[in-house]
């Protein structure tokens, strides 16, 4: 009988609906018995006796396609692929699904919160009057900032869409593509990386991590900012260089930063000394309506697929091929 | 020769246009040389010689005005009206104007923020974070809650602008007059406020400080909130009453709130203990955008007055009335 190993946690506790689903059809699962997320070895360790593997953001490298002789399905709860070694799967003839648009809304907001929180020093005001300090930091409102969005795919243009009721707020962007469809409705600046670090007063990133964009922003360009500009990363972990964004923010350049991904997760490295460095827990997608509809949408997945059914959302050869033009 | 006496600070540091105004109209001006909120008694020894006061929210009360033999005009850098005794400065023939437009958009950016970061946990996760704790909050987005919006003057018609871009929101509105115009822009529901306490998932006050709004949200109204709703205040200090708040909050009732404003300014009262409200320093119109409007415009009245010119701003009728009904 087939077998299903969940390995993102939590699941199934916002709605019990893709539990009950997988239960109705008669599948067998397993929640991640260690209930925080797999490393390589453990999810190695793990998933030898599974045919599908429902699944969060821990390594499912070739090391583990190897141990995972009975997988036929990855099926992705969310829409970050850098933590799958998408043409291992490929050789083994394992298929790849995901859920690409259940997160955008749920990123989007937490990214305008940073933003909002960054431009008023919510964060820096709430520290210290809680510490019975009073001290009214003056600010910016949107409209009066230039933003430069980098990557806009489904939670950048999410984001462009939210900030148009914020008012006529001037907006640098930069894709791998241009996208002229966006470019009518919104009135954006194309520019490229380097004009938008030098002229954004907030660059926010809206990236897959691949090994094109992996320290992708380095000393050098965080250092072209202006010195009050601030940096905003909802994305992946390690596109921002972590430890040149400490150096840069303990010599006091740039005003602020919001940082919700991390290369190594739990995080807990230099960051947390930079009081003005907004910091939350990979929280971009931890909306329950978000949470819920991914984890309904790659448990459909996984039972369709049992079923011999067509999979809804499988990964692009784009996808594919991207990676591995980045090895 | 005429004096004028600028209370509010800081003043003319965003930008100095509005001391250059002055200076070219030759008018004398000061600047309160105690560099904070003045308290009753520091103005009333301060006011005797001026004959404008472009002030901030210290009390402008009888006791002030029966001291400020010259005084004319108090022109209000800001649009509450809460901290003037209107009628003592009617009986006396003193002029009274404000700046009712220029801080709506900051305060609704404000508030905003304060709703999306206890949506998130924003607060809590970034205390967390730098104290080395990785807790990933499940929040809620904003099209997925009922807000009850209270007071739908300039800025909370402000927020329903900016709330639109997040989707189809159910908001419950409460006003003294019923307005249908943004009835038919927004498809609110409009409720008495006892409804709204109890329905909604948030609970936003919009209110100015009257003898009918002061203490207007006590215990036995946060009660009847959901355990788990949100309140925020970011109108006036006094509103909702500080104490009830502190001992409903520390039973464990209600999730979240976020305060910026207080009945005694600098505000370090007891709400500190909570984590989970978020605290600010009385900070909706610090926007730069915002402050140098308000501190032209009302130094645009003071000199308007002072050259015999017409008052642009001048506090409508309807706002005495308000003040005289109260007491």
């Amino acid at each position: 009988m087939a077998k299903v190993l969940i390995t993102t946690v939590p699941f199934g506790s916002i709605s019990r609906l893709p539990l009950e689903m997988l239960d109705n059809s008669g599948i067998k699962y397993l929640i991640n018995p260690l209930n925080k997320k797999l490393t390589e070895d453990q999810l190695a360790e793990m998933v030898t006796d599974f045919d599908v593997i429902i699944a969060g953001t821990e390594p499912i490298t070739e090391k583990v396609i190897k141990r995972a002789s009975h997988l036929k399905l990855i099926s992705r709860v969310g829409i970050g692929l850098d933590n799958v070694d998408l043409n291992a799967a490929l050789n083994r003839g394992i298929k790849v699904s995901y859920t690409p648009n259940a997160p955008s809304k749920a990123v989007a907001e937490l990214t305008l919160c940073h933003m909002l929180t960054l431009l008023r020093s919510v964060h820096l005001s709430n520290s210290q009057m809680h510490n019975g300090k009073w001290n009214r930091f003056l600010g910016k409102r949107i409209e009066n900032v230039t933003l430069g969005i980098i990557g806009l795919g489904r939670i950048g243009t999410q984001l462009i869409k939210i900030l148009k009721g914020f008012g006529e707020t001037r907006i640098l962007v930069n894709d791998l593509e241009y996208k002229s469809v966006l470019d009518q409705e919104f009135n954006l600046e194309w520019r490229n990386k380097e004009e938008i670090y030098k002229e954004a007063d907030i660059v926010s990133l809206h990236l897959p991590l691949t090994h094109l964009t992996k320290n992708m922003i380095r000393k050098e360009n965080l250092l072209t900012m202006k010195s009050n500009a601030m940096i905003i990363n909802t994305s992946r972990g390690g596109i921002i260089n972590e430890y040149d964004l400490y150096d840069v923010m303990n010599s006091g350049h740039l005003s602020g930063a919001a940082i919700d991904v991390f290369e190594k997760e739990p995080y807990n490295g230099p960051l947390k000394e930079i009081e003005r460095c907004l910091l939350t827990a990979h929280m971009g997608s931890m909306s329950e309506d978000c949470r819920k509809n991914m984890e309904v949408e790659s448990t459909k997945e996984a039972i369709s697929f049992l079923k011999n059914n067509i999979l809804k959302s499988e990964v692009p050869l784009e996808e594919y091929d991207l990676q591995k033009q980045c090895l």
